[in-house]
């Protein structure tokens, strides 16, 4: 059919000049990679991807992920030539200010984007994540002749994702989970921004692949339209996640520049970008043409895509008929709602000065939402007996058991953080992932991710500061608490006992327009006695008055959060008993507090006593925002050490003795 | 030999029980890794390390690194059996405040422990660094007859290093290098702390490894002291990095523990312990056994030891005579110190408003230095072009050209950051690393334990904030300045021009005892006239004052880091037309301005005057430190956007009319 092949050259040729051209009309941008894998997204995408550009939220579409966020224009150009709601004009604002085409996919921003992309390796992970909730939600919700969900996690990934860290640890718990729904074009260019590939990734990439488990297949040239074709019909009939590795050119048809780091990142140039339509048979004029025989091709898949959702919908509505249970609640779970009088299962803990420590508390939280949020779904790095994550009575997320709950992602912290990430972006799932807070380090770039696409990803640190005790400095986070707060958009939650523990669940669960952090302590902590004290419901203020010690309008504010909240008490009490009115501040969560209007932040923060002062087991950066000038910040400004937890409280002044010395110093300096 | 063999298992069980009678006795810690490779490091330290312990500095010592850091015990053990200065008493001391022997092993705490581990991968890592390092000394100083630098990188590693991303990436890197002096022993003890590994990690390590181009062997049984010693002998004849994959069984000998994650991370008990002892015919008692003859055959490595020091020395003194300016140098680098007069090699830029972005300048004053100042060596995470880190006129570091000094890490930033730190450990070189900011995140946990390690490993990160412009959010610091000043004993410059970034990189080549990281900007900035305002070398003390504009004590102080002095400047030089008196700070590093005292800091931010504002392209979180109650932040506290960078600062407000509105502002406030 040399009609056809000569259309689908001509499509394939419209991704490329289009991208080409937003590209250097940006005058910034990577013409590189659309230019190099235009014919392979465009098999994947005409011939493999089932979606509807009419609804990009249907639940049971493929998914696409572009891993290589650079090459956004191929994204840009493939969803507005198929039909979603991205205009030509948004092509032509591509990378300007309020666009839909930022520079790097944005999740939320553009419709048909699936994940936020650019920092490479979260695409490819993501994706794990995506076939990890594809396969639970089948596992939990299919039912013989009623595969409702049955989707593929497609993805075109590059050397940058390959040589990432994270993706190795993704591939190889991918390889484990025998997750076969994701195909992954691998964009084998050969060459990186410093030059070619040989410079630093010389490894046998199919070799590496198959030894976890892999399916690997080779394209010899990655602009053949049947052999991607072929490959992807087999990579769709195996059970192994599937590596298709496609020899492509960066920057196909660039004159002087294809194979060459010059295509990557940056505009071609008006020169030889006309040269390269010239060999093509490409008009030069207009930019951004697009024959209209192509449009109306592309545009076919708005008939395809609403069939194939009709046909769900259908096939959905008979589900609904055979299983009403079943379907109203996945229905609930897609649309993100959780079940009614869900919070009737928050514990609730009775006063002990014994205490506990919050991570136990937690993992009591957790179980016992866990049953009533069918949702809720994670596990932790190869820390779960520490981190208390684990939930009971519900298997683990295995081959042949993908209905379980408890996923053991191995010594995989950032691999963790991007699946947990992909599960959140797929939708169905509620996700949380646990580690030690120190190591929150290891998982900081998918932490990022979360919070700037806005999706409810929920990160359980334990083990939340000195407390930690005999590991040492290696594994006692000092500068974590405050490294997380800085994050914009991730509320960081560090509370005070076992209650605030439990409503520090609920805001997490609640949470739908981003991620959530708890820091939890290794070591026991009072459980307040909410008789003589407020509410921990306050959590969700971020800051609440615990109590105003005294008769009368405090001389002194206490504050602390976590297992420092203990100490301020303790110390309140006495200093109460000296005659001192004390206000006893908790404060687990800056991001919440400063959402607070400035009333209920100076009813609680009284900018006219002076005398305020904060305890927290971490660094003290930032707390001069509530303390003031006069203010003390008891913290610790150094590593750890390696001792008994207690000891090191006292060798690092985190006593009650202490807090009140201090506070005494306080009172009179500002007399 | 009977005989030997018998003192062989004796040494081994020593090593066991000695391990896990601190743990024991600490109550606190990890006896399986001990227990479970004893017989692995005992033929290791006794048949192949060359070491003295009397001179744990020996420039060409076999390096051995313990990869899986909690397993401590083992090591110190090992160091205190074989004669290194760290007595029995430290050993029962075991993770004690002030011990010798903290929980995880740190460098610069325990005489012989060569690099700081527990946080999973690190260790395995820096190894990649020590060979290179050894590589690249060897490949300048090595003379026909004169193996100066010749030594092997010995590692124990362990399922969790195996799963971890960077250990995927540095393994990678040292295949394609062909770093065949790097041998590891694989504790392929199939559990992990969730359980057996056949939980999350089943993909086939050897065929991984040499996908990656590694040597692979294999020992059955790693308790058979015979088969060990063959296989390394056999990897140290291999031209490529070795992996040596031995089944061994955690917690070995422990009666119920053993090869379950019960043996993991806690004490085994008395009862189990003793059962153990039991077992294998050694005394209950006394804890902390050392039968005579284990201990002198150990001890003769301290004979050994100085033969193969004293060996060397010989070795170096003929060297010397032949060629006197090699030994002369080569000993200037392993001592650490720099070559005279290298501080002329430091450019001075001339005043320019066009300007000039900083990582161009840092580009030229890296260039600049390293000629004069051979030990720089470094390279790039695939963005050399970007960062302007490459060194001009000198090869790169691959194979064959092991003299070169400029590394392709690859996309491979968390490698990198392990890898410069183990070239910072090795000693004789200063290394640097480079990606852009936002990247910082990737190789966190590398930079954090640089900074507890007190080593020179220097961090240059370009692209540092909403200036990156079209590339979006994705690729904008916003919150990474603050989240590197929170990591305790880093040192972080963000200069505010050309000059204040030779400044920087003079300040990083000065600090020898801890990691220097740098914000440097992708866009132009003015290259400040130094004969208007104060010398650059102001920011050693880490913040200055550039001058006081207008005749009279000031009125308003603005304070800005890196491009946002222009801003400052600019601003205050209209507001001084005005008449109003305004001093202008540069404030480039905030952990250098802390050193200094409380004199030189109130001179220049002097707290009687209330009208402080501070001007930052990043968060505002821990400037009222430095602005006061009443001051204000002009400051990001937001993701960025995708645009021109010009068109983001316009609208994030960050113009010279708004830092003069907002300073009219404050000037109404505080009278």
């Amino acid at each position: 059919m040399p009609g056809k092949d000569y259309l689908e050259e001509k499509a394939i040729n419209t991704i490329r000049f289009l991208s080409a051209d937003a590209v250097q009309k940006a005058n910034s941008g990577h013409p590189g990679l659309p230019m190099g894998t235009a014919a392979l997204t465009y098999t994947l995408w005409t011939r493999h991807l089932v979606h509807n550009p009419a609804n990009p939220d249907w639940a049971n579409r493929d998914r696409f992920i572009l891993s290589g966020g650079h090459g956004s224009m191929l994204l840009y150009s493939l969803l507005h030539l198929t039909g979603y709601d991205l205009s030509l004009e948004e092509l032509k604002n591509f990378r300007q200010w309020q666009s839909l085409t930022p520079g790097h996919p944005e999740y939320g921003v553009t419709p048909g984007v699936e994940t936020t992309t650019g920092p490479l390796g979260q695409g490819f992970t993501n994706g794990i994540g995506f076939a990890i909730a594809e396969a639970h939600l089948a596992a939990i919700y299919n039912r013989p002749d009623f595969p409702i969900i049955d989707h593929y996690t497609y993805g075109l990934v590059t050397d940058g994702d390959l040589m990432e860290g994270l993706v190795a640890e993704a591939a190889s718990l991918a390889g484990h989970l025998q997750l076969g729904k994701v195909i992954y074009l691998y964009d084998d260019n050969r060459i990186s921004i410093e030059g070619s590939t040989d410079l630093a990734f010389t490894e046998d990439r199919g070799a590496r692949f198959e030894a976890y488990g892999w399916h690997v297949l080779k394209v010899d040239d990655g602009n053949d339209v049947e052999a991607v074709d072929l490959a992807i019909q087999q990579a769709k009939k195996d059970s192994r996640p599937s590596l298709i590795i496609c020899r492509t050119h960066i920057g196909y048809g660039l004159p002087t520049k294809q194979d060459t780091a010059a295509a990557h990142g940056s505009p071609p140039g008006d020169e030889e970008l006309d040269a390269a339509k010239k060999a093509q048979n490409w008009p030069i004029e207009p930019r951004f043409y697009i024959p209209e025989e192509v449009l109306d091709s592309f545009r076919q898949t708005l008939g395809t895509g609403a069939e194939s959702e009709n046909h769900w919908n259908d096939l959905f509505n008979s589900y609904s008929v055979e299983y009403p249970a079943e379907a109203a609640e996945l229905k609930r779970r897609l649309a993100g709602n959780l079940p009614e009088n869900w919070e009737k299962s928050i514990p609730e803990f009775p006063a002990d000065a014994k205490g506990m420590a919050t991570r136990a508390a937690s993992g009591k939280v957790l179980n016992s939402i866990a049953a009533a949020v069918p949702e809720l779904m994670g596990g932790s790095a190869d820390l779960a007996p520490s981190t208390k994550t684990w939930l009971e009575g519900i298997p683990d997320f295995q081959v042949g058991q993908y209905q379980g709950r408890n996923i053991h992602f191995g010594v995989r912290e950032h691999a963790m953080g991007a699946i947990i990430n992909g599960m959140a972006y797929h939708g169905g799932i509620i996700p949380y992932g646990s580690t030690f807070l120190v190591f929150s380090d290891y998982m900081r770039p998918a932490i990022r991710i979360s919070a700037l696409s806005h999706i409810q990803s929920i990160w359980v640190f334990t083990h939340d500061s000195v407390g930690v005790g005999e590991d040492g400095p290696t594994h006692q986070p000092v500068e974590h608490l405050t490294a997380l707060r800085a994050i914009p958009n991730l509320v960081v939650l560090r509370p005070g006992d076992a209650n605030e523990a439990a409503q520090s669940w609920a805001i997490a669960l609640r949470r739908k327009d981003g991620p959530t952090a708890m820091a939890l302590s290794r070591q026991s902590m009072s459980v307040i006695d909410r008789s003589l004290y407020s509410p921990a419901e306050g959590v969700e203020r971020g800051a609440y008055i615990l109590a105003d010690l005294g008769d009368q309008k405090p001389d002194l504010v206490l504050m602390a959060s976590g297992s420092e909240v203990d100490l301020i008490i303790k110390a309140g009490e006495k200093l109460a008993a000296e005659g001192i009115n004390v206000r006893l501040v908790s404060f687990p969560s800056w991001e919440l507090f400063r959402k607070q209007d400035q009333v209920y932040q100076d009813s609680v923060i009284n900018p006219d006593i002076k005398a305020r002062m904060a305890v927290e087991a971490g660094i003290s950066l930032g707390w001069r925002e509530w303390v003031g000038d006069l203010g003390i910040i008891m913290a610790v400004d150094r590593y750890g050490a390696s001792a008994p937890a207690g000891q090191i409280y006292e060798e690092f002044g985190l006593t009650v003795e202490n807090v009140i010395n201090q506070a005494n110093l306080l009172l009179r300096k500002v007399e």
